[in-house]
């Protein structure tokens, strides 16, 4: 067996599409703590406060909502290389582009399910201005002390009409590393959770119900403690964001999480993993049974309908 | 440049020596709410309850306290070739072994200072008894509610009579990073903390102010919270276990503390980064000055003078 | 208008009837992190850590589950003499009891649903023992780092037919006063909640559904902080504790919790206020609709059904 | 032994003079997260969150530090009448006066040290405006979600040139009741907590060690968490606000606490007392020795020797 390799550092950053500009802009800077770092055409660029590159979320508007391109960031110019020729190879690649200010050459490709990814590894980072500057040198900018005051990126729940081809293109093309699952009684892959790291997960998988590509489950940030997200849920409450469940304990994977709407339709979770990592480099796949996923979140929730319904864009018929 | 590599997965489990072997036992089952697994000869094994590995902490009697051998675990069998041919170019090799039960066989060596480590790939899982196996099958064990409820071990930090030629080893050797540093005005570096992982450190060397090889400034755990950790001060204020400094928050790496000495005398912390990572490949280190670290801590706490006289074993005169 | 007294200092002690003693009292030992203090007959007595009395809670074994006494401490001994003659004049006393251990003469009564209550002012104080000694003398007893760590017990939720005249009672007998209620559409008053302290409640009744007297909605005990309620969800989770509802936030008194039912089937609350207090002497009554209600908690978790249909004793047909 | 009377429900508000009027104001709005709600000549009156009634704090404009007035509300108009009476007879009284927009009739004096106070049943109650409506009704205000999010005013601490006057006034004329108080092995008292509520204190007075008559030590505000406070040591860091001391837990009262300074100089506590309450209606005053207090706090923390020798005013030679 070959040794596994690490090529991907993290998930960077990640595009949202929105019919309301600027409301979900002012969700991301009101509640989310985030600063407008650049604007360009459509598109406003989000920072987060301890997000060591230049920005964290770019919202584009749009006739509706969902994900646009999802960036990755690649550990070494070696990585890079390695990542396009197998990218290339299967078949999923659209070549270099060098648009994005943030970064050094991006490659673009998709993967099985048609979401648009960007692999780099050249970045610029994220250099303070007088009013952003911390007072810790250790941190990327000052701590806002506002809402939900979300720290960085955690992860990207991606929709996939079949959740098998999407795995095998993150594990074979990106080195990602499947770390839980729900496999139905029927033998098909309900969703994988996969990661590039040290965490838990970086990117996951849920099948479509609809049978639609491209589609977004939800965007995860992260915040320092489990409190944070308490009283993220009172600044979402009285900031009229709809609160979809939460805030409560998923069993699978262990995350406390809490999951709202942000005003164009994606739906945003604010997670907290505790001290929980996956320090194991030869960790195995945990699966969970249709009876055992069954049974809700970890404290006994019963899991929202809306989780198995609500995707973005809409599906409609 | 040649292409970075990470051999080394995460330090696994460290060994102290301690003049009251019951009682340090009781310290680490009774506040620390791990759980007795071995006892070999003088030695107790400990295992934290989300450690997925057979021990944590292995606990030996002896005339006094200290640090024993720190085990690191390299990722793949090839990484542990790959180490061991490093260490063993540098003359600090010792040799192979098989005596340690929870692993196969580890490969011993010192690092410049002479602290005893041991590194290893293959390795026997934790298995949970009825009384301990968990409600969550991605959790080692039962979560134990009691006392500071611990997750795992975090790091180790070492003293070093130079800590350069430590940090050197750690760099050339064993594929560490170094990520924030001090200092001083002399041009003397008076610490360095190195990660092999995504967190942000899992290994400090300071320098010893006596000259002594060997010696150790703390063993850190990692809980989930901060409430943890102001829970965790309780506990110990009512067992009378010696709580030296905090809670409070580091400047440096920003970890959320608490130091107590456990019932032996070795200085124990209990830390948490909140959802703080070292996602960047090629994070630079930061420097803090001697000015900067004469501010104390992040909120202002100054640093407590036992902090620069206490280590173990103690030296007299 | 006369001047509003406050004869009833606060809720001292509840008596629990369950059919599994031994199962109930572990509960309370092992998960609620109570201390067994006397046994008598069938009763179990039980103390919270910072209890300053003798005794928090009571578990009798029996046929069934349900509430057995409610105490409460008037005051001073005028307060005392104040409230027999009030309670004697509706027609509900008892008459005189001296055999409970930790209070003196305790008067016994009913509420109009038939609860049974005893108050009392003279009362004998925890005296800790070697090991349950605090290290601050401004606590009962020690700080016991063990499961849920309820601190005190916080409030009673009675169920009654007619919440009306339960309300009434409470307020001309006892001194107590309406802080917030739910007055359905048809006008029928569904359940209110009545403090005699600062905290802005210490009792509520709630309508019961099955016409049956004298049952028990939940007892809720107060914890330091959220942390310990999520910690606590955990604990119950591994102990095989049900775990009716929550962590989340009622909306109604704004009160966090956690929901779930002893081995002996009573409902049992873990709650905290946070700093919330009910500081005005002139509050007005917050009167919640049909409609508001139906919105579901704070945080928008629909009220879980079981809520509205189990009480203990259980009712059949 | 008469039976003791409650008459003053709780201190209502407090206020602040200082050399840099706006600065204090902006240190309250930004990161106290309170509102201001009234401006009339050198005064800013500004309001926390979750206070009923219209301010909480009245900054003033002046030549330098030190607190104004403190407004205590009497329970009923009787308690008013009974209170203006004992503080009449103390020969304290200054008369009433109708000028505080957010008060009824307010009745004038000083307390034995100096300190201005005013006393008032009738009250004018904080109206939400559009944009500070909360989502619950059962909350003054709009949660802020902003810096430290503070709920409402706590207490208030005292220099008094001699403790034992300014105590014995606020039992006799006042109905307080003691609950802690430090003793001296001199036989002096040192400082004493008195308590109006279930709150186990509303008022503090330490002694000064200048022996200059109507000084500050500080005025505290709660928080709902630890936490919160533990966020707002962040938020005070960034915002440059000179943290004096804490985060860390009292052993005396054992509230979490934090010390900043204000930039008029007024030391301001942000505090949390978790479940804890003085229910007991005949609680006994506990006392400290100097020994007990050379301990210093309740996990050990030294006391900060500024904690002996700041006061607003400021006193020279």
């Amino acid at each position: 067996m070959p040794e596994k390799i690490r090529d991907v550092a993290h998930v960077s950053a990640v595009e949202l599409l929105t019919p309301v500009l600027d409301d979900t802009v002012r969700f991301f800077t009101d509640q989310m703590a985030m600063e407008v770092v650049d604007r360009r055409g459509d598109s406003v660029y989000l920072h987060a406060w301890d997000d060591y590159e230049q920005f964290t979320v770019k919202v584009t508007g749009a006739n509706t909502s969902g994900i646009g391109r999802t960036w990755l960031r690649a550990r070494s110019p070696e990585a890079l290389e390695r990542r396009v020729a197998s990218v290339e190879r299967s078949g999923l690649g659209l070549g270099w582009s060098d648009d994005e200010p943030g970064y050094g050459p991006v490659f673009h490709f998709t993967d099985p399910d048609g979401h648009p990814f960007g692999i780099y590894h050249e970045t610029r980072r994220y250099v303070p201005s007088d009013a952003t500057r911390p007072s810790l040198k250790n941190q990327a900018s000052r701590f806002p002390g506002r809402g939900a005051n979300v720290r960085r990126l955690d992860h990207v729940n991606f929709l996939a009409r079949d959740v098998v081809p999407s795995e095998d293109f993150v594990v074979a093309a990106l080195t990602g590393r499947p770390s839980e699952q729900i496999v139905l009684d029927s033998g098909t892959k309900a969703a994988v959770w996969l990661t590039f790291s040290d965490k838990s997960y970086d990117v996951v998988h849920t099948r479509d119900w609809t049978g639609s590509p491209g589609r977004l489950h939800h965007v995860a940030f992260a915040t320092d403690t489990r409190e944070d997200i308490l009283r993220a849920a009172d600044v979402f409450l009285e900031a009229g964001v709809h609160i979809e469940t939460g805030p409560h304990k998923h069993a699978i994977q262990q995350t406390f999480f809490l999951y709202v709407w942000e005003p164009g339709g994606n739906r945003i979770e604010l997670c907290n993993a505790g001290a929980r990592l996956l320090l194991a480099p030869d960790h195995e796949v945990i699966t969970w049974t249709e009876a055992e996923r069954a049974k809700g979140q970890a404290w006994g929730l019963e899991t929202i309908a809306s989780f198995h319904t609500h995707g973005t864009p809409p599906v409609t018929g």
